[in-house]
C-alpha cells in the first residue's frame, strides 16, 4: 500500500485558551500540555511507517513558526501558505490538488493541528485502517467514543458496516451539537463524535468536491496551479484562492456525500478547545488542583493555574482556573471555559492590544520581547538565532544602543561593519541605516534600549531584507 | 488649650494585603484607596487646627519610605526610628517621653497609619472632645460605632457618664473578638469596637505604664535619653531599648487601668484589615463589582480587581478578589481575606521572595526596578530623585552599562567624572569605583545593563554614602 499523505491544518487564530493563545501565536503552537505544542505532538504522530511526509497549509502570518516548530522536532515537510483564510472546504481542496499532483489516487490524511491524542499508538493502529477504507473509495471521519454527554461537540450515527475487516461503517448522519439531555441519548444509542479529522482518496474528496462545490474545486485548483515558491514555502495564487467561498467542509462534502464513513477511534482525543479540557488532560493532586508553573493554591479544590513567569496563588476558592502571563491574568470559572472566546471579543472592542499579541513577538531570525518603557524610551530584550539577520533598516524617531549580553553580533552602521561581543555596546544614532546579524552558533542576546518622540513598531524603513519583508 | 501631640505608629509590617503590601513596602505606604497612602491620608486627617506637629514613630527601614510620603503631601514633623519591633506599649512610652519633653501634662494623640476614615469633619469634631477628656486625666480611646456583627475585632462595653460635656464614657470593659452570635449580642447591648486609637495625657500614661509595666518605662525612658539625630531622623538607643518587654498597650494598661474612657465614633473607620474591607470602602458597579487599574468582569458579581499594569479578566466568577502585581497574582475568595497572613507565611516558608519584597524597591536616592533577567546579565531601571547620589561603589562580579533615557546623570568612574546626558551611555567596568548623582531639577531615568557571572544585590562595597549605609 503507498504512503498516507498527512495534511495538518495549521491556520487557525484559536483564542479559546486566551490569555496563552493569541491571534499571533495562536493555540496550535503553545504548550497546552507538555513541554510540545500540540502541532509538534501531530507531527511527531504522523511520523510513522505508514505516512509520508507531512504537508502542512497554515497561514502566511505562521510561516516561519511552523518552520521553527517543525526544526525543533526535527521532522521536514512540505509547507503550504493560505493567502487567506477561507475555511475547511477549501483547505482540503488545496490539499487534494497538492496529492493528486504525486498521485490522482494518493490517500489522504486531513488532521487538526490542536488537539491532543493520549493513545498514540491505537492511533497509529487506527489510521492504519482507516486508510485502507479510504483506499477502497470511502471518506472515512474518526468518530470518537464520548467519554460523557459533550454538548461541545456534532455528533455522528454509524450505520451500515461499509468495510468490515477495517471496522468501518457508513455514516447514516451528522447531527449539530446538542442539548445535555440529547447528548446523553445520543450516548446511550451508539453515536460517536465527530472529531472533523479523516481520511479520503485524492480523486474521490476531488469529485465530491466539483460536484457539490464546483467554485471551491475551480479556485483550489487554479490558487496551486499558480502557486510560486518563496523561501521554500508554496504560496498559493492570492487572487484565486479569494475566489473560493468560504465553507466548511463538513457542510460542502461530508453531509452531502455518499461515501462517508466513520471509524470508532477510543484513542484518549481531546479538541482541547477550553482551559477546563486542558485541567481534565492534566495531572493533579488530592484535590484536584493542577498546577503548571508558579501556582500555589491553599484552601481550593478542582483549580488549574498556569503561570510560567508569575507567582499565582488561589485562596479559598474552588474550580476556578487562572492563567498568568506577563501581561494578562484570567480568572475563569471552570463552567465557562468556553466562554473566552466572547471575553477575548469583548477586550477587542475595547481595543486592548493583549487581546491580539503576546509581548513577545517572534520573527523569522528569533523574537523581541518589550521588557519597559516610557515616555520617551522602551527597552527590548532581542533574540537572534544563529545565522540570521535582520533587514537592513532605518528609524525617522529613534535612536537605539545595543548592549549585547550574550554571543556575538555583528553590526553594519551605514558605512562601517563591526563586531560587538558580550559585555560591549553600540550606539545606532537616529537616521543610520544599520543591519544586526549573528554570525555565531549560538543565540545572540542584546538589550536594546530606544530613545526618540516616537518609539512605534512602525517606525521602520526597510531597506533590504532576507526573509523577503522589504 | 494647648495643641495635641498626634503620634503616628508607622512601623508595621502588614501583609494581610499582599501582593500589594510586603515587608519591604507595608500596608501603611499602599495607596490602597484612592491617590494617597492611609499613612498620608492619616498625616492630612490630623492636619489641622487643633494638632501640633506629628511625631512618626517608625521603623529603621523606613525610614526614607516616611520621609519621602510626608514630603509629597506637604507635612512635615518629626520622626522617631525604633531599633526593633516591640510592639504598641513601647511605641507608647516612647511617645509619653517625647511629649513629655515638650510639656509633662501634652495632650498625646495616637493613631495607627494603616486605618481608613471616610468622615474627616466628624473624626476632627471628636478628637477635639476626646482631648478635653484626656486632658481631664482620662485615657480616651475611639469607639467605633459598629456597622455589623464583626468578628475581627475587640469591642468596648461603655459604662457609666465621665465627661458629659464630651459625650465620654467610663469604660465597663474590653472583650477580645467574639464569634458571630456574641458579636450580635454585643451590637444589641451597644458596644463599640475597639479602633486601637486613644488620647492621653503624657504625664497620666507615663504614671500608669510605671505602675504596671516599670521595664518598659524604664527601657523607654533610657533609649529616649540616650537617642541620637542621623540624617534628621530621632534614632532611639538600641541596646535601652531591647529591654522593654513585648506587649501591647491593651494589655498593658488598657484593660487594667481605671483611667479608661471610650467616645463613640460614627467617623467611617476600618482598619481595612482585609482586600474584603477594600472591596466594601471602593465605589461598585451595578454587579457589586470594584475595579482599580486594568481589571475586566464578564458574568462576575462582587468582585474587586486591583490590576496596575497587567492586564486581568474574571470570567463567569462571583464573589472574589484578584490582585495582580508585576511579579504576583492573588485569587482569594471574599470570605478567605483574613487568610492572606497565612498564605504569605506559607510562600515564606517556600522561600518565594514576592512574599517580602517587590520587584520595584525604594531606596533613600530614588528606586530601582528589576526589569528582565538571565543567566549571565540583569536589566534594571533606576530613578534618582533631584539632588540625590547613590554611594561611591564598586562590585567584584558585574559590569553595568548605564544609558540616561531622562534627565542628566553626574557619573564619578575612578579617577574621571562625567555628565552622561539624555540617549548617551557609560561603561563601568568590573572593579571601577563609581558613583552617580543627580544634580538636576527633575528625575533621572536611567537603564542599567548588567553583566557578569554573580548579579546578587549583595556584591557592593560602599566606599561612602551620604545616607549612612555604609
Amino acid at each position: 500500500m503507498k504512503k498516507v499523505i498527512p495534511v495538518i491544518m495549521c491556520g487557525g487564530a484559536g483564542t479559546r485558551v486566551w490569555p496563552a493563545s493569541r491571534e499571533t501565536m495562536p493555540k496550535q503552537f503553545i504548550a497546552l500540555l507538555g513541554e510540545r505544542s500540540t502541532f509538534q505532538n501531530t507531527l511527531l504522530r504522523l511520523n510513522a511507517e505508514a505516512f509520508d511526509a507531512p504537508v502542512i497549509v497554515t497561514n502566511h502570518d505562521y510561516r516561519f513558526l511552523v518552520e521553527e516548530q517543525m526544526a525543533q522536532v526535527g521532522i521536514s515537510g512540505q509547507i503550504v501558505l493560505e493567502p487567506e483564510r477561507r475555511d475547511s472546504a477549501a483547505a482540503v481542496a488545496i490539499a487534494c490538488e497538492i496529492a493528486a499532483a504525486r498521485a490522482p489516487d494518493a490517500v489522504v490524511a486531513v488532521f487538526a493541528a490542536d488537539h491532543a491524542v493520549q493513545k498514540v499508538d491505537a492511533f497509529q493502529a487506527l489510521c492504519l485502517k482507516a486508510a485502507e477504507a479510504a483506499a477502497l473509495g470511502h471518506i472515512v471521519t474518526l468518530g470518537i467514543a464520548p467519554t460523557g454527554p459533550a454538548t461541545g461537540y456534532g455528533y455522528i450515527r454509524p450505520g451500515a458496516v461499509a468495510v468490515a475487516a477495517a471496522g468501518v461503517a457508513k455514516v447514516e448522519a451528522f447531527v449539530e451539537k446538542p442539548d445535555a439531555a440529547t447528548a446523553q441519548k445520543y450516548i446511550e444509542q451508539g453515536y460517536l463524535w465527530n472529531s472533523g479529522n479523516f481520511f479520503f482518496r485524492a480523486d474521490v474528496m476531488r469529485d465530491e468536491l466539483a460536484a457539490f462545490e464546483p467554485e471551491i474545486a475551480a479556485a483550489a485548483a487554479e490558487a496551486f496551479a499558480r502557486a510560486k515558491t518563496d523561501l521554500g514555502f508554496l504560496a498559493l495564487d492570492k487572487e484565486a484562492f479569494a475566489k473560493a467561498p468560504k465553507t466548511s467542509i463538513d457542510y460542502a462534502v461530508m453531509e452531502r456525500t455518499s461515501h462517508a464513513a466513520v471509524i470508532p477511534a477510543d484513542i484518549g482525543w481531546s479538541d482541547v478547545g477550553t482551559w477546563q479540557a486542558v485541567w481534565e488532560l492534566s495531572d493533579k493532586d488530592d484535590h484536584g488542583n493542577a498546577i503548571r508553573g508558579h501556582g500555589v493554591v491553599v484552601g481550593g479544590e478542582n483549580c488549574y493555574i498556569r503561570a510560567d513567569d508569575t507567582l499565582t496563588a488561589v485562596l479559598g476558592v474552588n474550580d476556578v482556573i487562572v492563567v498568568a502571563t506577563d501581561d494578562a491574568v484570567l480568572v475563569v470559572g471552570a463552567q465557562y471555559g468556553d466562554k473566552v472566546k466572547d471575553l477575548v471579543d469583548e477586550l477587542k472592542r475595547r481595543k486592548r492590544k493583549e487581546a491580539r499579541e503576546h509581548r513577545r513577538v517572534y520573527r523569522p531570525w528569533g523574537y523581541y520581547q518589550s521588557i519597559d518603557g516610557g515616555e520617551r524610551h522602551q527597552v527590548k530584550r532581542i533574540v537572534v538565532k544563529p545565522g540570521h539577520k535582520l533587514s537592513l533598516q532605518k528609524h525617522f524617531h529613534r535612536a537605539e544602543h545595543w548592549i549585547v549580553v550574550r554571543g556575538a553580533a555583528e553590526v553594519t552602521r551605514d558605512a562601517e561593519t563591526v563586531m560587538v561581543h558580550e559585555n560591549e555596546s553600540i550606539y545606532l544614532p537616529i537616521g543610520s541605516v544599520h543591519r544586526l546579524v549573528n554570525p555565531g552558533k549560538i543565540d545572540l542576546e542584546l538589550i536594546e534600549v530606544q530613545t526618540g518622540s516616537y518609539l512605534g513598531e512602525d517606525d521602520i524603513v526597510r531597506i533590504e531584507d532576507v526573509y523577503h519583508r522589504a
